[in-house]
This record gives C-alpha cells, structure tokens and sequence, in this order.
C-alpha cells in the first residue's frame, strides 16, 4: 500500500451562495490544485460528492468539472451517502491511492440547495432517512435528533441548557473562520430562546441549511516528496454502518456506525483517542456532538455533557472539538462537508488555521456521517 | 494486486415496476447473493450505482439495504455518474476488491422513474448534460444524439434504414431475454413509421424510460476458487472522460472517452477488439452502437453502419453485439445499466443465458456511458 497524504485544500464561503453547482465546484477545484502547487493535468480523476444536484439542475457534475479544468479526458464520479457524502467520497479517493491505481487525485464536494428554500430542503433531506420508516411518517432529520436528544435528558440527566453550550462553543469558534456561514458568536439565552423546531430542540441546537464547496488533493507519499510544499498523511480511515431507520437500534444515544468506523481508523493508525488533539465531528445538532464525542471515545458514555459543561472540548482545551466552527456554525453543504473536514485539517495541521489555529496540533480526526448515522467514515490525519 | 472475478449476479425484470425503488434493490442483491451461494454476512460492503433516487423518496439507499439484508454494520455508498453510474460503481468495487480492502462486494443498480411520467423524466434526465451549455437550451439528449446521428449520415453516407437496423437486431435479442423489458420483435417499417422524436431519429430508434435493478457479487479470486461454484474473471478495467458538452469535441460521430476506456481495458487484459466473442454496448439510440462499436474497435470509422448492413453484429455472427437486446430492448433503468451488463458476462460466461447465448463464449465486453459519452467505463471478463 501507497501512503497517501493532502497536498492541497480550498473552499468557497459556506452559505447562500449566488454561483451555480458548477462554478462553486470549479472555484473549490482550482482553489485546491493551486493551493497544492500542481498543474490541473498532474490531477488522475475526480471523486465529486453530492447529494441534490437536482437542485440546481446538474447531476453528472464530475465531466463538467474536468472539462472546465481543461482536462476532459481524466474520469470522475459523483459519490452520495447523505450527509456523509465528502468523507465517503475521501475514502474511496484515499484507496485509489493506496492501491497504486493513481498517484494524484482531486476530492470535491459541493451543494447548492438554499435557493430553493426551507420546505423543499427539508423534504428532499428526509430522503436520506429509511423513507419507508421514517420520511414518509414525517419523521424528518429534526425530529429524529430530537428523539435522540430527548433519551439522552432522560438517561444522563443532561439539560437543554447544556446541548446549547455547545452551539456556543461553535459559534465562538465559527466566528474565527473567514469561511464560515454563521461568523457571530452567540449565547446560551439566545439558543435558549430560539424557536422550537423538535423539541427539544431549538433552532439555534440546528445547523442551517448550506451551500459550499471544498476540495482536496491527494497524492501518494511518494509524489507530496518530489513534489515539495506543505503535506498532511492520512494514516487512519474507517467506515462502518448501522441500522438505517433509528426504530431498528438498540439505543438511541449511541451510534453504532461512529464506533465501527473510528475503531478501524485507530486500529490503522495505532493510535487510541486519548492521542488526538482536535477533531472535526458531524454536529448537525448539538446532541449529535456529545453523542459523537463519546462514540469516538473521547470521553465515557454519559460524560460528554460533562465535559461540554467543564469547557473541555472547547478550542486549546483538552481536546479541541470542531475548531472550524463545525456544521453548526461554518455550515452544513451536505455533500462537502465531510471534505471541508478535511480542509480544515491540511489548514491545521500545517499551521495555515489563523486564529483559530490548535496549538502544537500534531494529530486530528474527521467524523462524518450520512442521516442518524445510517453510513459513517472516520479519518485520521498526522503532520508531515 | 488480487485477481477479481464475478460470482453471482441478478436482475429484476426490467420495464414499469410496481414495487419500490428500496424493493427492487433488495429483490436484485437477494438473487445475486442466492446465485452466488454465499451468506448476505460475507458481503463486506454494498455499491450502488443510482441517479434519481429523489424520484421515489429515497437516496441514502445503501444502509437501507443493508439493514434489509441483516448486515447493517456493514458500509455502503452511492455512485453516480449519469447513465454510466452502474460500470463507474462496478470499477470502484473492482478497484477495492483488487487492492484488497475486501474479499467480497456487491454492486447493485437501479432506477424507478417511470412513475414520474416522460415530462419529469426527460427533464430531470437532461441535468446529466452539461446543462449551462445543454439542458437549458433545450437539449435533451433525443436531440444531442440526433445531432450525432445527423453527422454520420452526412459524413459516411448511411440511411435512417441502417440504424433501424440496430433496432431490430436488438429486439430479436430482447425478445429471448425473459428479463427484457421489450420482448417484441420489431421491423424496419415499425422504426421508419413510429413518431419522430428528434430527426432523424425515431421512436423505435430510442431505448426506453425503465425502472429495474441489477446486482453482481464480486469477489477475490482466492475468494472465489474456495468458495466453489460458477465464477467468471475480470481481466480488464479501463475508464475515460470527454468534454462534457457536445460542442466541446472535435468530432460528432466519436467519443472520445469510449477509446480512452477501451484502450486501457485491452491494454490491461492483453487483448485486442479482435479476442471479444460478444459485448454490451450502450445503444441509448441506435446512432450510439454504430459509434460505440468503432470506437471499440471492433469496426474502422465509418464502417460500423456497414457492419451493421451485412448482418455482423447479430447474435452468433462476427461478434455478437448486445446479446441480451441492449438498452433498446433490454431497457435502461439508467442506474441500473450497467451492472446489467455485468449480469449477462455472468450469464453468458456460465452458460446461463438460454436462448440468447453466444457459442463458445470465452471472452465479453462491457461498455457503459454517461450523457453523450462525458464519462465511460469498459471492462473485459473471461470464462473461469
């Protein structure tokens, strides 16, 4: 197996965006192979994640990208697994690699669905979920995560007041990230009195509808060498499953599919959680982040609530959780996502993450997952 | 690099189908795992080929199925990559097979539109296009490959009677195809006298709006050897892109990815065009087998219509094109295409193909598009 590493990130603003799916995934595009230093012909193929390019009436976008980087020839894909689409999509990029079938590629993810408003979005997301168990019944991602939220009040005694410090968190570190949706920091009152949209949760325990785009270029250990500048490794990546309607789960404050995933990222890198500094966790509500948190093992079930409370997840803490601002405070374009991850660690870990830089950050992790975690990839990264 | 081989396969019936898109998934990886003889447990993952899951309310269609099969730990994905997602998906699962990160896959296509009626599906259909230059001038793809068509008579003097041709070659196959969704004979007279859909192309000159799914097991060949039974091995592997806009190309009556992809299939089996016993080839419209067939190489240019005249390409004659009826009569759930072609190697291969079987069989080719030939995968399979 080849090494393989990031030589290279870009993005656009998350947000409303005013450009087409075309032009943000080109500008996310030329922004990485720039930033990696190479000329878009070094680049083998193109791994595209997206979930509703319906939306802006362009599917098949992988040839649209290539052609408008002068290089039509090279094949692409377009990668979907819900909101889980960027790491998905990095993974199978990643084996290419490894497997020798290339030795550069780009990874590109993108959504453009704002324009479209909040009840077309809101219905096509539930998509995503086991329609037949949950859409269909008006189940949508809200109110499943509030379920979710609402067992673990019940079994860790956990408060609203304290899912809403975890906004806060974000927001404080959102408000670092010139790419970020949402740059304002926010309060514990404001989530409080924020509208309910699934009880328990409220508006601000949400993570808004984006657009945006990220790319990354990936090479071999071999090629990031000759070809000098700043790399990252990737040294762990797991994927794992669960239950795709949460009414076939055990529990509903655990997610098998993050324990199955970052068992085998760890087990790959030979590291265990305790070694991680920072990670960029799925935090599509602010329950998801603790049940994340503890899923990863970062901390023991039931103590993520106590460690958001004691402010150990909090930027230069003990572990620094969602530096970017997270989907709840950079955004959430659901197919670029789990590669703006990435993004964020290639700017960490090579000491381009400003403000909101982790100090002496040698290790970090993404966690990416599609619906309530239905499909999840976990990914772990080293400085070169 | 480990040798990767087909073990079992399955197809629902192509055509209008009844049941849901999460149904015909399930019902098409079922039979393919039955017909390999091996427990849904010792699939490692499943690859989805689909394009317009939003037609039937679900993407994210990977952990529904694997929670249907009992194995919900285990990972999934979507591939997508227009007309062509179901080849795109069977070279990721043959890259990942080959590298060794699994010993056992499925591949599963599909697509259920029909229900959405011809308006919506031709509409949505186009955002596979590169719409800014495309789609949205009106462009669907009867007219883009009306445009091809239109150039091959004019440049290589054939009739509209050549490439009816096509059409009823490919529906004397369906027509022993239980599976087809087309299981009619048709004549020259029905093509020359159905409803011109985009000049000079026909109604009968058109593949079918279906809805169906396909699935393959693929697996090592160490896998394969101790686990028995009928198998059939994946000697060539190639992909290609194009501009994704018609009038981006030098030439209309080529497509440049289905050379790209061939010549890196035959270049990785050690064949020429001359080895292939029979091949699957993506006849959307009758104009795209004559230019798929010398692209292949299996014709020089201009010759394929020729071919076509002296009755070359029938089952059992030179080389036998589309023995299973094709796109045309076979139909083309456009997720689901290509991994139906995956299905008759299988059949064919293992002699399981009844009516329509090619003598002697040894060698097979897949050749499965995106949009007008943006995007392209081939792959070659030997008899075991």
């Amino acid at each position: 197996m080849e090494g393989v590493c990031v030589l290279g990130a870009g993005s656009t603003k998350y947000g409303k965006l005013a450009d087409s799916i075309a032009d943000i995934t080109t500008q996310a595009s030329v922004a990485a192979i720039k930033n990696a230093g190479i000329e878009p012909k070094e680049v083998g193929a193109s791994y595209i994640s997206n979930v509703f390019g319906v939306a802006d009436k362009q599917v098949h976008i992988g040839p649209v990208l290539m052609s408008r980087l002068g290089i039509p020839d090279k094949p692409s894909l377009t990668i979907e697994s819900a909101c889980g689409s960027g790491s998905v999509s990095f993974r199978e990029a990643y084996a290419n690699i490894a497997a020798g079938f290339y030795d550069c590629l780009i990874a590109t993810g993108v959504e453009k669905v704002t324009h479209t408003g909040t009840e077309w979005t809101t219905t096509y997301f539930a998509y995503c979920s086991d329609f037949f168990y949950e859409g269909q019944s008006g189940a949508s991602f809200p109110g499943l995560f509030a379920s979710m939220a609402r067992a673990y009040l019940t079994e860790f005694g956990a408060t609203e007041e304290d899912f809403a410090k975890v906004a806060v968190k974000n927001h404080d570190n959102g408000a670092l990230n010139p790419k970020a949706h949402m740059q304002k920091r926010i309060t514990v009152d404001d989530v409080m009195n924020s509208a309910v949209v699934a009880s328990p949760l409220k508006l601000y325990d949400c993570c808004p509808f984006s657009d945006g785009a990220s790319s990354v270029v990936l090479c071999s250990e071999k090629f990031a060498k000759e070809h000098g500048g700043d790399y990252v490794k990737v040294i762990g990546s797991g994927r794992g499953g669960s239950p795709a309607a949460l009414q076939g789960r055990d529990h509903m404050t655990t997610i098998p599919s993050t324990k199955i995933a970052s068992e085998a990222a760890y087990k790959m890198a030979g590291v265990t959680a305790k070694d991680i500094d920072f990670a960029e966790v799925h935090d599509c509500f602010t329950i998801a982040e603790v049940v994340d948190t503890e899923d990863l093992g970062f901390f023991d079930k039931g103590q993520g609530i106590q460690a958001v409370r004691e402010e150990r997840t909090r930027l230069n803490s003990d572990i620094s959780i969602n530096p970017s601002g997270g989907l709840k405070s950079k955004g959430h374009p659901i197919g670029a996502t789990g590669i703006g991850q990435v993004v964020e660690m290639y700017d960490q870990l090579t000491g381009n993450a400003g403000r909101r830089s982790v100090k002496d950050a040698k290790l970090g992790m993404t966690h990416n997952f599609g619906a309530t975690g239905a499909s999840c990839a976990v990914h772990i990264f080293e400085s070169a």
